[in-house]
């Protein structure tokens, strides 16, 4: 007989007078406005058990409750935020490539760093010929970086090892970050991100290759949380696409994919067909494409880091994807070549000056409609009882100073779900 | 009779086996090229006494020679750049202007957030109503913000007070952010940046005070280092800032001009006229402006992050500017309106990204251009004996990396002049 204690009724840690921004809007994620945008709870308690939301609502409310805590933190003009989450990056990869955006600026052409082995072939090299160890060593600040600003829930695709056993290893020490910081990561496989040189001129190979072979393996490991594949005339097609994506299916994987970025490749489409959690990219996505993403749910993802670094002048179609009611979500893409950002606040930023984005937009698409492109917007990226306690708290006069200012901000602690160990204890711990 | 002692010959501290970026170029402050561009010093050593460069040379010359120190660091494959230099920010101000940044987001005209309120107006408030000590705990974070990114000496301009009181209770701020954080703070006397409401319509009257009043009484409490003017058609005319500018240099007080940000207003030949030592924004500046410029040797100030918070197309004349061999500064210009940046990398970011700047020239642009944009060319910005031992050492493959990556990079240590301390433990003192 299992007697009730006293235990059970007592939070864990409970949080007085602090703003929470809950970002339950529900399903208008878009929905624009001002002031209730947020869904802002002012003077307001949050408790947490068990790693989870055990309670939240008005300090006034709280007091005509019976309560414990085992922890009680005076957060008068705090603000509460959940964990940020960051749904795509490219962070595990070895070397840098740096001077390669020193010869662009020097006035070396795309060509010639390619003809002098730099690009996405260069990152394959130095991520191929770097141990486990090393390639964690080489990942871990860019992971690091996120999570002192808040990120919580991070994802990472593999996709610089290009071969079985070096894209396993990539997904191993994305799993290791994980462990090493306490960040919950989801892994994604993205073997289909470039043509290995083995496979020169037999792309079909490759393909049949990642179906047959790389997919099995990488859910047999249960190493994948999901799986991506980089659609683009300079990368797989849509028809390889549809296949690499029926056989991960078929593996039980959810899909994501990189769709639209330099030209239309009916991306948006290709990801609503095959139920796929988020497209991202969409700077050329047709209307068509639009409507179906629409249809199906399937999350935007917006990656402005990438934009800003290629220059690029055709924006996302922000406006349609309002009008269509698309949950947009906003990510730093963080990758050596198109977007060496690890700065999701820095990402935001771009979002507001670049894409124009409202502040209430910019922060859904960080927390709530990430989690939604994640598949995990049941108990992450918003604040309400029973979601995993990952939560931002920040020294703010309001959270649209997230937005509008760079380079201030970080959370004063961070929570990270279970055991509610705060990021900073997390970041000393070195693997 | 004074005896020499082992101390006398008796390094304090020396590094081991660092790569130096010692940025002594000489004269040719842009010459663009190579490898060699920021003087590279591979395997090297540098050693450091009573706060100055006591010598720096390759490891193999230290080893034929005597030598002793009282701490040694093994420092190998880390790099040492001097101490970053930001010769331009506004970062002494009360409140924040996110509210505005939302709101534009949202629709607002800035006519509609001016009939608010908003604006420098709303600055200026918050300023004035902030006691010294509310002004300083404001600031504070801002400049600990840039100084852990290896930023040693840190221009701060007043002009949100617009009085007198609240004119010196800004500089009075800026000295005291220098006393905590152990930054070498460089004052600026900015009252010519708007005209205050008490003197609308009457913009002469102001421009009398500020010659007759204002100027006199910063210049003889010692609270300025240097006088800045906003001249610009929104802000003081060419004719009232040359009568600023001859007040000041009567008083002794060096000059910097914020020049031809949104429209030509011969921003760059009154600087060069009067002997300014820099000419910032330039946007719009003239070629006869940049002929004087380069004729007197005044430094270019340039501000990505205004130019990309303002969503600026026009770019300033940088291709005249290297033809002409007119030192390239770059800058935060750190504002609550127009720059919201904290972050002198991400500035030199965007001068890569936005403005094309190589990697050295805008490595440059934060050391020795930035010294010689506040007068301190002597012994700052460069690594060189004799120089003050302001030191950021990091731990990259190459001082390029700190313009193509974001986010990522900070130094490992950051070493202030007289007494080396830390960064980290002038962080951890509390005004
Ligand atoms: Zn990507
Ligand atoms: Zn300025």
């Amino acid at each position: 007989m299992k007697a009730s204690t006293p235990n059970d009724t007592m939070w864990d840690r409970v949080w007085l007078g602090a703003h929470l921004a809950t970002m339950t809007g529900g399903a208008a994620y878009n929905t624009p406005g001002s002031g209730e945008e947020l869904d802002e709870l002012r003077d307001a308690a949050l408790a947490v058990k068990d790693g989870r939301i055990a309670w939240l609502g008005s300090r006034q409310e709280l007091d005509g409750m019976q309560w414990s805590a085992r922890e009680i933190t005076r957060a008068q003009g705090l603000w509460i935020t959940p964990g940020l989450v960051e749904c795509h990056t490219h962070l595990v990869y070895g070397g840098d490539r740096s001077n390669e955006f020193a010869a662009r600026l020097r006035g070396a052409t795309y060509e010639e760093i390619s003809r002098a082995g730099g690009g996405i072939v260069a990152t394959m090299k130095a991520t191929r010929a770097a141990t486990e160890d090393e390639l964690l060593e080489q990942s871990l600040p860019r992971a690091r970086a996120l999570a002192a600003e808040g990120v919580t829930t991070l994802e990472i695709k593999s996709g610089y090892g290009l071969d079985l056993a070096n894209e396993l290893k990539m997904l191993r020490v994305a799993q290791r970050i994980g462990e090493v910081t306490g960040l919950s990561v989801v892994k994604t496989f993205l073997g289909a991100h470039a043509l290995p040189p083995e496979f020169a001129g037999r792309q079909e190979d490759y393909v049949r290759h990642i179906c047959d072979e790389m997919l099995p393996a990488v859910a047999s490991a249960e190493l994948a949380d999901a799986v991506d594949v980089f659609c683009e005339r300079i990368a797989f097609t849509q028809e390889q696409t549809r296949r690499i994506f029926a056989r991960a299916a078929e593996l039980g994987l959810p899909l994501r994919l990189h769709a639209d970025q330099l030209s239309d490749g009916n991306g948006g489409e290709i990801a609503a067909d095959c139920g796929a959690l988020s497209a991202d990219h969409l700077e050329h996505t047709s209307e068509q494409s639009l409507q179906r993403m629409a249809e199906r749910g399937v999350v935007a993802g917006l990656l402005p880091g990438a934009f800003y670094y290629l220059r690029e002048t055709k924006l996302p179609p922000i406006e349609r994807l309002r009008q269509l009611n698309i949950p947009m979500a906003i990510s730093t893409d963080c990758n050596p070549g198109t977007s060496p950002i690890a700065s999701l606040l820095m990402a935001m930023n771009m979002a507001c000056v670049m894409f124009r984005l409202t502040a209430a937009e910019t922060l859904r698409g960080v927390t709530v409609n990430a989690a939604r492109a994640l598949g995990l917007s049941k108990d992450r990226g918003t604040l309400q009882v029973g979601s995993r306690a990952d939560l931002a708290i920040w020294r703010l006069r309001h959270p649209e100073q997230l937005c509008a200012e760079v380079g201030v901000h970080r959370p004063v602690e961070i929570v990270l779900g279970s055991g509610s160990r705060s990021v900073e204890s997390a970041l000393r711990t070195r693997p």
